[in-house]
């Protein structure tokens, strides 16, 4: 018998469902099907932090059917745990449960304990096949392996625009150029990230809350702040009780920085040489303090440092069917001398949302991983 | 027996045929299938001005192969002509040859015969009915439909830009911001068209030819130039033996005008009451002068001025994986006061070609035919 791709379709499936759920733990699938090959006999996906996996879930919900696993193959989006967490290791309790043989997509790819899992299984007699599904699995964890690999986020850079490539109108109107449906898209990825970033300058400017409202999520992202000056109102609506805010500064104010503090938030200092947040430090910081992905909302001069910078891995752009002409660009870059100067991408996928379409386009030549 | 959209659908796909070559005729395609309703016994499209209607290549072709198509079905995708040109009415060869029923798209849109053809069928006792592919037939012809309903040519504006909306450096550097995929798809867009048209500014700076190269084509289309002030260089690339050239200026200079007559250029002055062309009335002329689809390649000046007088149907924009910042836009358009002022659009259909984006989007609230 061969892995049928249609178990591991489902186990995707059943990924999907951790999607809002699991950060900044990976999104995994599990099937559990009996030795006939046919036959579904429980099914799960990774809760939330603390919660359990998705091969406990799965392994659970065959025990409510009343279902005997034992000699039957699991289907698993990623490699089995083998690390004592809060739900022990996930190897172990499908070991101890019998299952006979486990068709995983991938390895975990922390450096420290990939291939464990499967070692593991083996060593108990388990029969292990690796492959089906991942480069599916893989796309649904693309910030988790991204951390993983590079020990930075993976970046995705959201924008609205008109078709001809304009946010704003030169006297600032920018909302709205998309529609609702839009909107709500952009939410959903939102909802998927471990945090929002954006730049003071929009705070400032616009005061947004930037949490999920469009759409159902049972957790909020983070939030982010790029604030060389420290100039963070207290007041923002960004503060929520319970949501993690991130500052990243250049000022050594202790008072504000005291202030923001009392606040709940973390404050950064890591300036660069010209007195500005080292955004790349501040993406190697971030991976180390566990985020996955980052859903970039912030403004022309922002984004066009963050892009100058080649620290994006994707721009999300919401293109509206109008034209609008002179007014502000998607980012702050150029004037160029050349062609060549300008960041290359690759259009990876293009959907009609409502009236309006939506691109997602990957950074060329940005750090392989 | 209903009519069968497969044959149909071949007669579509005969129409397609003509698509480089029966302009300014419009496309039409004709298959003829025996009363068994299955059996096919001939089919054609249109050729070139002066020769044959697609009815009388597809009564050819059924003799050729020695069908006889007395009673037979002929699904044509536009309603036979009726009137005497070079080859005769098509629904007098129809009748002739013992047709027994048409099933036809669309009435022609000529308000002057629309019904006269079918008429002249029913009058002789073959079956006649309408309506099959009519959405696809109109399509195919959008340009012939424009002309005969509203007056005016199907206008086309082509643009080719980076993701950021970016045109051309601010030092002017363009070539090439898309793909040759992108520049020949482009090619083939010229090659349906009657006329392309571009201004003075793009002949002065780029001196293009403006014809089909990158694709095969049996006919080249003309070329219309936008010229307020006559500055048209005689030695441009553009002259080509038995090519037209319609020069629209606002300039009375005889001298000027002889002389661009001489190379056999058509030269009309349609002044506004600002000194430039009266763009409006130049698209009415041009309607008057049989062209269907005029396909715009200008610059940034000439695609603003017609966008602002709203006398574009449809855009036609090659979209790079490429961000380029500040540099030329699309078009001319602002700084607007308020959103609702630009124009609007509606993406009629997204396609991926080569590395780039092919957007094609409609203008919203264009004058309806």
């Amino acid at each position: 018998m061969t892995a049928t791709p249609d178990f591991m379709q489902r186990a995707l499936a059943q990924a999907a469902q951790a999607l809002f759920l699991s950060n900044p733990n990976p999104r995994v699938g599990c099937v559990i099907v009996a030795p006939d090959g046919r036959t579904l006999l429980g099914e799960g996906h990774t809760q939330q932090v603390g919660g359990a996996h998705a091969e406990v879930m799965a392994l659970r919900d065959a025990a409510a059917r009343g279902n005997d696993v034992r000699g039957a193959t699991a289907y698993v989006t990623l490699e089995p745990c083998a690390h004592q967490g809060r739900t022990g290791p996930c190897c172990d309790a499908l070991v101890a449960a019998g299952i006979g043989r486990v068709v995983a997509s991938l390895e975990d790819p922390n450096p420290l304990v990939a291939g464990e899992g499967f070692a593991r299984l083996r060593a108990a007699g388990v029969a292990v096949e690796i492959g089906p599904g991942a480069e599916a699995a893989r796309e649904l964890n693309i910030g988790f392996f991204s951390r993983m690999q590079r020990g930075t986020p993976w970046v995705r850079m959201k924008a609205a625009a008109s078709l001809d490539g304009t946010t704003a109108l030169a006297n600032g109107e920018s909302q709205w150029i998309t529609s609702p449906q839009a909107r709500a898209d952009g939410h959903a990825w939102r909802a998927q990230a471990c945090a929002v970033l954006t730049g003071i300058g929009t705070v400032l400017q616009d005061d947004p809350r930037l949490d999920v409202r469009d759409i159902e999520t049972p957790r909020q992202p983070h939030v982010v702040v790029v604030d060389s000056r420290l100039q963070m109102p207290l007041a923002a609506r960004l503060w929520m009780p319970g949501r993690s805010c991130f500052i990243y500064t250049a000022s050594d104010s202790a008072a504000k920085t005291q202030a923001l503090q009392a606040l709940g938030a973390t404050v950064i200092h890591l300036p660069n040489a010209h007195g500005k947040v080292d955004l790349a430090a501040m993406l190697r910081d971030l991976g180390r303090r566990g985020l996955n992905e980052l859903h970039v909302e912030a403004g022309y001069q922002l984004n066009g440092s963050l892009m100058r910078e080649r620290l994006v891995d994707e721009l999300l752009l919401y293109l509206a069917p109008k034209l609008l002409g002179s007014g502000r660009g998607i980012c702050h870059i150029g004037p160029l001398a050349a062609l060549a100067e300008g960041p290359e991408l690759e259009f990876h996928d293009v959907a009609r949302v409502g009236p309006d379409l939506r691109v997602r386009a990957r950074l060329a030549r940005r750090p392989a991983f």
